[in-house]
């Protein structure tokens, strides 16, 4: 909890700081509402609530006949855009647009639990609801840098646009084919050009169709040089210009942070969903091999519609906690949490010593250190093995001639060294003024 | 989500103050879990997880036959004890005893929604399992005393012992009447003595039992006063004496917060449940008028039996965060929260202009200052209007000419005050170090 924490309270704190609000939606919402928005994959996924009221005996098909909407008509949260787009039609009225909210709640899926699969997992979203600027993405972008920095996790960030896609598609009369296409252009770096192609024409492109896609396979060079060629490219398609000009406008507006963000025409994540810009990180670290997506957002015009809201745009990062926790684990990234957890315990050597320990702790607790008092008067083994499990740096011993001194004998736990000390300096000590 | 975060975040900090370590248990536990252990009510309000993967045609009986462990093995935490004794046990061989948790988390109960009622809330509850010393008890209450001090809520803690209640009822011979005489006695203060004993008469007291119960109605004075008359009536119980004995030491190892807490036969909380010491704690504060209480606990002494670990003894208090947030917006008890907000908006008046923002925004930011560009060039009048309703003090104005002088001219948007001035002293205004 205290290293997921430590993740959180970055997210939550650099989404505060480009003015998002906070807000949760409840766990439960009606099937209705999430029936249907996940394809049908997420239906099958959804957890649903057994109707605590029903009462078997009134319901009228058999068993064989029953339906889920039988005895059910709630559903656990799937993911937090679908209840965040319930929640803006049903507050539209109250609620300022653009409306800049962020969300850090669990979410849950019956899926098979595996290794990076949860069936409870917390999301971290943001989204803007209700502006087409460009300016969004751009600093949804920003906020993606900062976290990252903050973290101190080496990224890269990918940027692509569906409209971009959608022209390739026109150019090359291939509609339905776009997502094979990006699937296999993704491989040229592993499998080579020719096999690219190979690939192309085995999913069912024309040699036409190949042949025009292939200065748009070999795409290389700076964003703006691929900007360039991919005008030449689509110059037919108004779509697809209309795309290149969004990316080249976030480009623009991103200035210094240009370097960490990529034109990547492989990035299809999402595709029936997003509308405009799509973005994904992934870890470009040295330390790291992790090889996902570890945030993925993207721009979808009409997200509330479906809920009788249509016409706003939105535009949304989510954070993937949970991996980006493996990540730190494994860059040992994570830097020293123990200003959650006791930095001394006293030794409990029985009634009268307690007493004057409650005093000594008072004081210490006043002055932000947390500290403890073994609660029992066990034996010294079992009192420092407790304190060695909780990995607890100082030990305190109060005996009879500390009590009648007022000193205090520390032990560090690390180095094994006794020493005794006032007060005021074990509060210099446990503050990591004084290095002991 | 501000309001309730600053609750959070105080109570998580004294916690960990006292050496108390975060977890947090999944929302879905086994039914086998969950059920026979909040009572019959309790049984009915289980939120149960209708099985994803079911297959009703395969469903033996007829709908009219169906039984809820037909259709679910899995149900919604319902509150955060159960689940942490299930976690005691599984981990027991991992976990160094005496174990101090703590836990933040929604629960869920299938009641009706009704005011100060709500089918999700949060429960925030410490525990300490595996040691019987009576200094988990002072500590317990010292958190309490620290919390509420943060939070300026003035309070009085009851302090009473399930042991106490057993030798009262020992002594006037009626083992079973013993709720029914606290719930009579309780009533004291508002019918009076005669009419206390008319109602113990009408549960079936005799009047011999009435009689012996007249010094223990009557108790009054100091804690220390009633627990020497108590030892006289409960003389001849040695559970009673017990739970005297127990009284006793913690408030002499109370000390100074002696004062805010006493003894208070009357408090038979969870009664079924707790098997030494019962706490619970009451607003007492000039300025509210809550009645209910905001927090409460006690010792029992075999929680995780049932789940096959006998013997191991807890103590754990759980504060009412839902009602906390009343108390406080009550006694208009919430600090300036603002620190969480947009502390300044700059307006949007165009491409360039905004170019020229995101720059001074990134220092800002920063300087740990939260800001946001309103996204569109909108109208004067819409900008303006968002910075009001999102309730952001302060709005700056970039035109031209500040473009080309680098000076800011910003509005502070409750005086009205427009004043032209550098970024380091727009940094000092955010800061509140300087006053506008």
């Amino acid at each position: 909890m205290t290293k997921r924490n430590y993740i959180f309270d970055i997210i939550r704190n650099v989404y505060q700081r480009y003015g998002y609000l906070q807000i949760e939606t409840p766990s439960m919402e009606n099937l209705s509402t999430l029936e249907g928005k996940y394809g049908e994959e997420g239906d099958k996924l959804l957890f649903r609530i057994l109707d605590s009221g029903i009462n078997y005996s009134e319901l009228k098909p058999k068993a064989s006949e029953l339906k889920n909407s039988d005895l059910s008509e709630k559903g656990l949260r799937y993911d937090l855009t679908v209840p965040f787009a319930r929640y803006v039609v049903q507050h539209q009225n109250e609620i300022t647009f653009p409306f800049k909210r962020f969300q850090i709640q669990p979410v849950w899926r019956a899926d098979r639990p595996q290794k990076g699969r949860y069936r409870e997992f917390y999301q971290c979203d943001a989204d803007v609801i209700g502006s087409t600027s460009l300016l969004n993405e751009v600093e949804l972008i920003q906020i993606i840098r900062d976290v990252f920095s903050q973290l101190k996790i080496g990224i890269e960030i990918k940027l692509n646009n569906r409209k971009i896609l959608s022209g390739i598609a026109d150019v090359i009369g291939e509609k339905e084919k776009i997502i094979d296409i990006t699937v296999a252009i993704d491989k040229l770096d592993k499998i080579g050009l020719e096999k690219v192609n190979e690939e192309l024409k085995s999913k069912g492109l024309s040699d036409i169709a190949i042949k025009k896609l292939q200065p748009i396979i070999n795409l290389a060079g700076s964003n703006t040089e691929k900007l360039v060629a991919l005008k030449n490219v689509l110059a037919s398609s108004e779509t697809g210009l209309n795309g290149i000009s969004e990316c080249e406008e976030i480009f623009s507006m991103l200035d210094n942070d240009f370097d960490m963000v990529s034109l990547d025409l492989t990035l299809a994540r999402g595709l029936n969903y997003y509308t405009g810009s799509i973005i994904e990180v992934k870890v470009k670290d040295e330390r790291s091999q992790f090889p996902g997506s570890i945030c993925g957002g993207g721009r979808y015009d009409d997200l509330t519609g479906i809920f009788g809201l249509p016409g706003v745009s939105g535009v949304g990062i989510s954070f993937g906690a949970d991996r980006i926790y493996d990540v730190l684990d494994e860059v040992n990234g994570f830097p020293d949490l123990s200003g959650a957890s006791t930095k001394i315990m006293f030794v409990n050597f029985g009634k009268e010593e307690s007493a004057h320990c409650l005093k000594l702790l008072k004081r210490l607790r006043t002055s932000g250190i947390n500290a403890e008092l073994f609660p029992d008067a066990a034996k010294m083994k079992k009192q420092m093995g407790y304190a060695d499990d909780k990995k607890i740096p100082f030990v305190a011993l109060i005996g009879s001639e500390e009590m009648k001194t007022g000193a205090i004998t520390v032990k560090n736990m690390k180095s094994g060294e006794q020493h005794k000390m006032s007060m005021d300096d074990l509060v210099k000590v446990l503050k990591s003024e004084t290095i002991f």
